[in-house]
């Protein structure tokens, strides 16, 4: 048959062989018996054509109803816009190109900062848009943890101002509406506010300059306990015991919505706190209008440095759990204008946004779906005689011409028995037989793969029968 | 309204700025002031999200309806894969990136030596796969000639032996077809065959060496007359003034597919062109059973190193005629085997592919097809009064849920008037207006938008009778 059996190699190539770092001379040894790779931390995708392209339709066409617009960007930036946008580690995993026409550029890290740059620079003020795209992370691949040099990222995003938090609230809903329609599970969606966690952390004596530093150890809570994550805040970031205590009180509390934001309306009076509460009161509200369930999570603090506002992360719950977050995001204001700040004109846009981790919903929807059919087609022509495969595909033709899904056997000698076995393999409908006798006599015969019935038809009547056929089916 | 007019920035960005080669110090400066672009010889796509995506979804379902699965490899490969490949000046094409980890990688340059490494790491003998993905050429861009440093490519490609030519003419069949369903309008498929030209040029004189640069010069011949590039052949290339005359005979001949095919019959006896030629012949047969046209020109050379047998060229005649080739391909045996050839265990597979023009076909879709709508929707919540925001957001989820395209007011405070004509100016069936008194008396007002009649329909009634409304329709 003519489609072939292919495995998977998702994770195959890449750890197969695995170069390590070598002095030059072994590199060129190393470059005499070539061995084929991808590079590191990369790897190819050889789609089953069902499960991912279906996931990645049905996202698009959530995000077009809520007004979104595919925006493509180049996948490497000038290096300067890129520079001092992720905070911490992040700007050092970089991938620098060799420089071109005297520009320096890097591969794009993520799809937010692009989107900031594109709007900053078309000085765009309101803009709903989406992009699916691949990103790129220059640091030591684990593949086995699914951290890769070179992953997905499939993302939407609100420009403009609006009525305060509901594009925030808008985002939280397409998450999950996303997951409802991939029908992935119960799930669980935490946000928090940025400001507040700042304001907070500041409360309980946390200097301003250590804010990032300790919202990335907080970041951890999620996978570690709060022991591990008081001990890195005490010893590796030099926070004061005491100071670790009172985050724990706020960080660590346990409640409902309701519980959440009285404690922190008794315990922290504070224009900054009072003002980041009663915009996720507002966020909660209209949640509840759009129909969704949201956790309010003091412990949430996202790692990117740009978020200034709502942030939220969504996870599965039951069977899949544990398998990290399924959609994350937030709001983050000032990142366009920090682009432009040292331009002639700078610019400003707020912007709210959410990323759907794609790579690990086409990893649940590889588990848990079967695997799809070889081919999907109602009609087969097949021969039982050898030297007919010009007669088989100017049958084929026409069946394709008049719109039917439908295949031929492309080998000039195959056994009838190998392309029945095949049609009853692949749930074909109908097998068309031209041999050499219903050639010359100008008719084909129909079987019907499921009861084996054959019928001896006309040239011509040829379509008007199989459309029959498959109606009565 | 929500939705935000945006321009199409496909050209304006990347030619708005431009950098020259400079110094090391007034580069600091120019990052002093720093102007916000992409990269030069790269462009945004914003999309008008209809366009574009059913195009791709077009050739993506007639790809898989030939069988093929989609491959998505990393935008990067090792350096080694790419070297050599593409010959001439191709090979100082191609971006590097700065080292990780020890390996030297850079950019692809186009989809097939990604392919065949795929096939040849794999050890594949039957695929039929496609992939549309960018690639990039580290050159001087030309924006207006559109040549770009990133631009997408749309492969289809069957490796693995079969019968001769049968998948050599799919490869063609596949190309009629996207062009039909696509509706671009008539169009030519020039075929020629990469041994047969060789022969050819070795008959009339040509040194074996400069086969590859003669070919690049005949390759000009859709663009330049024979006598710029006899010039060349004589003047850059030097080919003995007696061999360009030679070459002039067989490659200007002009005649139908019979008539050039017998004009080498009785021209050039040579095992070589008698093997191509009958290869020639029987591709014609399989794509008259295909049902589709296809011209014999023996000036098509096509410009890589790596094609070894069939190749083709389809450009669009008519008021598109002039806008370059929409497809081109063709038979390249010996690439995965290029790959390999310096390991331990060689690895072979015939291909034969086609690349689809796809930005090119984006641009004539984009003349040709009218300016799609901002936005489509059935349903359209609105409110006369401000403050009813919450309600509309839940009138919309009930609708949402209940299936319907439809869309709410985002602003808190908006006047019915705007958003009355917003649902004229978009083709929106029915407004569902919900007011003070409405939402205490619980019941919505129904407008038929064309007819501007309005009913009040109870809550609990709604959705039924918005459903019937829609199916009056």
């Amino acid at each position: 048959m003519w489609t072939t059996f292919f495995r998977r190699c998702s994770t195959a190539p890449a750890t197969s062989v695995i170069y390590s770092h070598r002095s030059g001379a072994k590199q060129k040894k190393m470059s005499d018996s070539f061995a084929l790779k991808t590079p590191r931390g990369t790897q190819d995708f050889l789609d089953d054509n069902v499960h991912r392209k279906a996931a990645i339709r049905t996202i698009e066409d959530i995000f077009v109803d809520y007004g979104g617009k595919e925006l493509d960007t180049p996948v490497y930036e000038l290096t300067d816009v890129l520079l001092g946008k992720y905070g911490g580690e992040a700007s050092k995993l970089v991938y620098d190109l060799v420089n071109a026409d005297g520009e320096k550029c890097s591969l794009r890290y993520d799809l937010t900062v692009p989107f900031a740059r594109y709007l900053a620079m078309n000085r765009i003020t309101k803009l709903r848009r989406y992009q699916i795209g691949k990103v790129y992370r220059r640091e030591k691949p684990v593949m086995t943890k699914g951290r890769f040099c070179e992953f997905f990222q499939c993302d939407f995003d609100i420009a403009g101002a609006g009525e305060t938090m509901l594009s925030d609230a808008e985002c939280l809903k397409i998450v999950d509406e996303v997951v409802q329609k991939l029908d992935l599970g119960p799930f669980t969606t935490r946000v928090n506010h940025r400001s507040l966690l700042e304001a907070v952390l500041l409360h309980c004596g946390v200097p301003p300059e250590a804010i990032m530093p300790v919202c990335s150890s907080i970041d951890k809570l999620d996978k570690e306990p709060w022991k591990d994550v008081s001990e890195e805040l005490r010893v590796k970031k030099n926070i004061p015991g005491a100071v670790v205590s009172q985050l724990e009180r706020f960080i660590t509390f346990e409640g409902d919505n309701r519980e959440i934001i009285e404690m922190y309306r008794k315990e922290v009076s504070n224009l900054q706190v009072a003002r980041s509460i009663s915009e996720l009161e507002l966020l909660l509200k209209y949640c509840d209008a759009f129909g969704i369930d949201v956790s309010f999570d003091p412990s949430l603090a996202r790692g990117l440095d740009y978020y200034t506002g709502m942030i939220f992360e969504a996870t599965l719950r039951g069977e899949s759990e544990g398998s990290g977050s399924i959609a994350a995001g937030g709001r983050y204001d000032s990142l366009a204008h920090s682009l432009t700040s040292t331009t002639k004109k700078p610019f400003s846009v707020p912007c709210v946004g959410l990323s759907i981790g794609i790579e690990r919903i086409f990893a649940l929807l590889h588990r848990k779906l079967p695997k799809p059919k070889e081919i999907t087609t109602d009609v087969f022509v097949a021969s039982p005689q050898k030297n007919l495969l010009l007669e088989r595909i100017s049958i084929w033709n026409r069946l394709r011409s008049a719109g039917f899904r439908a295949q031929f056997e492309r080998k000039n000698n195959a056994k009838l028995l190998d392309q029945l076995q095949f049609c009853e393999a692949n749930d074909v409908k109908i097998a068309v037989i031209v041999g050499k006798k219903e050639a010359e006599e100008g008719v084909v015969k129909l079987r019907n793969v499921a009861t084996r019935e054959e019928t001896i038809v006309r040239d011509a009547d040829m379509i008007e029968e199989i459309r029959r056929k498959l109606n009565d089916n």
